[in-house]
């Protein structure tokens, strides 16, 4: 079967590959539609380490190909999505309320990291029965793909900002996942939401999933524009959606003295992130910095699908581009260079 | 100055009382707009026990008249909203978090109920940096009587709940506390929300504020049909917004394991609710049962003000009829008779 | 091999049976200890409907004597614990974090209710990674067996509790349940624990284990001497741990306004549970009643073991009876009828 | 009146002052005994800015002189205890659960920052029956003086970390709130309790106070140590009871993924504190960082005075030192320096 892969840091391309097997108690999955991440781009540029002709993606719905023996809630044909992140269920981390670290850190990112990815003809999932889930009538594959990470992830930001019921949310950069983050503050009460952007694009899009309000860096420091927002309050709950230094530090500065910010940025690059002693309270001002990976799971996706098939949201108004899988390089390149406002590219398997 | 109070249980009407005075950290506020609740008419029946010419009412906003020595951040002439809950701040139960259990339980609920109400001329605030709040610009009074129980209760009902971003809940009655409750599910992150109302109109009112089915009980046991709705496996959160045993127990039967029942409605009446004890799970299916009276304060207020501001709500819809304060014997006939599918009156004190 | 089972609902005996076979993820153990539990007598007078041939028990430790295909963490001859709950943790429950609601209310309870439990010479265990942990040396099988049930049920009523640090707690009943609980208060900063029992050797015990106070109800109603103790103004947690109609009645009269009633008694018999509706504030005085079941799990049998290892509780102390497994039904039938003040009858099955 | 005074920066030294007034709410109060802070010194060295003539100290018990006209459960005589910090209960952050962030980062905390503190012969309270506790009889003045700040203190940086039972705890630096964050992990369920410190007296008195193991840092990397003696596991909870960049740092990158990081300690200094980007598993192991101030009010200091009611816990242990008022600078720079193993100093008033 053909599969995209990294073939070393820096290279990809398309390679033939085996097709994998399902033990007891796992599935293979034929993808039909995914999406590219921007995690596949740092991976392919040594962020997660050296990787040999591993296939990137972890964004992806199909249909069942195949059940193992132990598998008792799907079958071959069964259209179904499979989150980004495949914990092992009855790892400790599991048990203890933090699946996506299931067997170490970072432990239930499986795909493109320690196994092969979803960009290819047939993908292996672990545990079917814990990290598959159905796909309702109404939800289109289109759709249903943005539940894997994207809503996921930008929602789950939200959910851990302990947002009050019309409290006021600030979103550190308009990506995807800051983009559902803005949306996710929306759907968990936020009085007011205040969206931090320079593309254009993107701050039209965070207008239509919610934002009250966009702040432009390119306007002045953000910290200030919010800071004058709020009347000098701070917010309540700061996102951070990017993962740099720069914007971690701006969640503290506008986060109010008990307040909270909510990492979900990958944070890749150098030793240390800072934390700005004074505006942090000097360490009492219960301002909490609290972080999470896109959580997954049968239950997660379910939850997710839920929502689009009661019209919470759409978020195919992020596919800004679409291609044949065969043309999958270039939608990778593309997203490297975020080029052309691209915000995510759709991938049509057949 | 004129008050519209409870001579004794049973009987209403119109009185002269002589203008209430400001201690120290208190102020007295002149309404300008206000709305008759049920629960009112609960207390003329008996509901608290006998009372002797109390004013009644505790939904109300207006304009600052005077205010205590002590009091910083209000002046003669500020247009504010004071939530129909004034607690304490300073007493144990609202330093441990539950303030409108201040001094003993329900002791927040001041408001015809220990003191005079506010359908009266000039109303007594208890300490009024912490229970008033500002109104702002674009929000009218109309719009702003609703943040003091309405929409502080209905939307506590949904955050008390625990609903998982994408999850079930269902909300027994679409009363005014009711309708809040459904657009609070909205406000949590539900991706399914099932309204419970036999009323056409306030069907029709469920819907708009976002009810994705409405179950009408007069089409057969309520709990059948969410099940039914619900693939037999119940919803994460059932909502209690009459106070009736029957609606408690069928709240109670329709928690998935796990699940959770958010009280907000007021039971009057006999000696006993009563748990379903199968459906209970035997006291071990992890269903918790939680109880919430309207939250009041400043922040609250504030906070409720914002949704307004923003345009998430409107609560205006609720208000079936209008009078002016000379006929609010009229109103609260009305309100007690549910005569005319009213849902909410509201008065104009000037 | 042989096994004490319930042969139908009011008969119990020794059997033989055949040896259980381990599926690709399971184990087979091979009990050394074992505990009787209150709610197997419950099981064989039918709480639960009736049963065939069906071993009893729910509590042992033992060595494993067969791992299946999938098993990563076990082998052969290991010296482990198996909670009284053995989830599948892969089910949207336990994804949820109800994982002894797995696939159902109470469906992590499989031992001596949808399959064969403990009291014969071999047990199957589903999911061993997930529901197996290893004894540490320095504690004995003797001290390990009370994790499986009385420390993690016990100790979670406490957890589940929200009980503040130096906070009140009333404990109602002391049987090996209550006794932990009464325990598990004070590990978790319990200030002031009123422990209600009347067999004289459980308020001694009660009192090593850590309450301050113990009420008798036979010295006069236990709801007055516990508002009398708290000068009227009632605990901040009520624990019911014995599973009746009027303990939970009282639970709900001891909370004060804010406060939480934890109920982990199992709840046999009438149709209903009783909530007395003033005390319980009308619906509105924020009085939580919160339930659980045992948790179980790999995680949790570690923590509790840990807790043994370090010193922290001495749970032989409950062991007024010791029995070797032939004798078995002995221990059951003193069990039943409480005789001999029996606490909890041990079994050694070598 | 006498009063120990920070003359500027870098001096200090008794000066007579006049006596304070008592507004409607507040009330005077006469200490007996005080406890000196190391937070007292580095504010004399500068950390908080300059003060003029500011009496220094905030932790001390007396009894009523005098009380404004609306307090209403205390009077002249009272043996009381005040908290550290006296939050404004009806502040907005008060009525947010962070009442020691009321009107303004660490805004509850005034004694010695925003006004005199308490080292002098009659102390200012505001609010008087929001920030006094009644003193059970059978609580000495010596140890009823901790609960002011180092028992609150301590016990929340344990009660803010999310402490499974049974769960890991290191505990860095074992000062005064050091020892009792170590005694705080034991009362809140910690399994393994890991006491970070070099100084041999205070490595004796972790011991006492509940520590499993202490890891002298002297020895070796305390991060190895602490993964030694987790099994390279990590703590589930990782206290910061010092306030430098070093054990910050340590404290994250011994928390394991999905563990708490509860930061206690005064962070002066350096513009930034630093965040090891690879151990917070770049953002995405559930790592939270949380952080508080030490919490005040009745409520607080009633639960506080309950634990020593009830004997959970003997704080005078750590009285190393005891001296006269008019020898407080005596005290004061003992405690500036550590000298003789001091840990801290009871200053007499009578």
């Amino acid at each position: 079967m053909q599969a995209f892969v990294m073939k070393q840091v820096g290279e990809t391309g398309i390679e033939e590959k085996e097709q994998p097997d399902a033990g007891p108690m796992d599935a293979i999955l034929k993808p039909t539609k995914g999406l590219v991440c921007t995690s596949d781009c740092h991976t392919v540029h040594g962020a997660i380490g050296e990787r040999e002709d591993l296939t990137l993606g972890h964004e992806v719905v199909g249909t069942v190909e195949e059940v193992g023996s132990e598998v008792s809630d799907f079958e071959p044909g069964d259209r179904v999505v499979v989150g980004a992140i495949t914990p092992d269920w009855n790892s400790e981390a599991a048990q203890d309320g933090h699946s996506s670290q299931s067997n170490g850190a970072l432990g239930g990112w499986k795909f493109a990291n320690v196994k092969d990815g979803t960009f290819q003809e047939y993908v292996h999932v672990n545990d079917a029965d814990g990290n598959l889930a159905h796909i309702p009538e109404g939800v289109t594959d289109h759709e249903a793909v943005y539940t894997t990470d994207m809503m996921s992830t930008g929602f789950r930001a939200a959910e851990n900002g302990s947002i009050p019921m019309g409290g006021t949310v600030a979103v550190f950069a308009q990506g995807p996942v800051g983009l559902m983050a803005t949306k996710g503050a929306r759907l968990q009460g936020a009085g007011e939401v205040i969206a931090v952007e320079t593309v254009e694009t993107r701050q039209e899009l965070a207008r239509e999933y919610g934002a009250d309000h966009v702040v432009d860096f390119a306007d002045g420091d953000a910290v200030e524009q919010i800071m004058d927002l709020t009347d000098g309050e701070g917010v309540d709950t700061a996102i951070e959606a990017l993962g740099s230094d720069q914007t971690l530090q701006d969640c503290i500065k506008v986060a109010k003295p008990g307040g909270t910010v909510s990492n979900v940025g990958y944070h890749g690059g150098d030793e240390f992130r800072h934390i700005p002693r004074e505006e942090w309270g000097v360490g009492m001002a219960e301002i909490d910095i609290v972080t999470d990976l896109c959580p997954g799971g049968r239950l997660r996706m379910r939850r997710m699908l839920q929502m689009l098939e009661s019209g919470r949201v759409d978020p195919t108004k992020m596919t800004t581009h679409e291609f044949d899988f065969e043309d999958i390089e270039t939608a990778f390149d593309m997203m490297d260079e975020k080029e052309d406002d691209i915000i995510k590219p759709l991938i049509h398997f057949e």
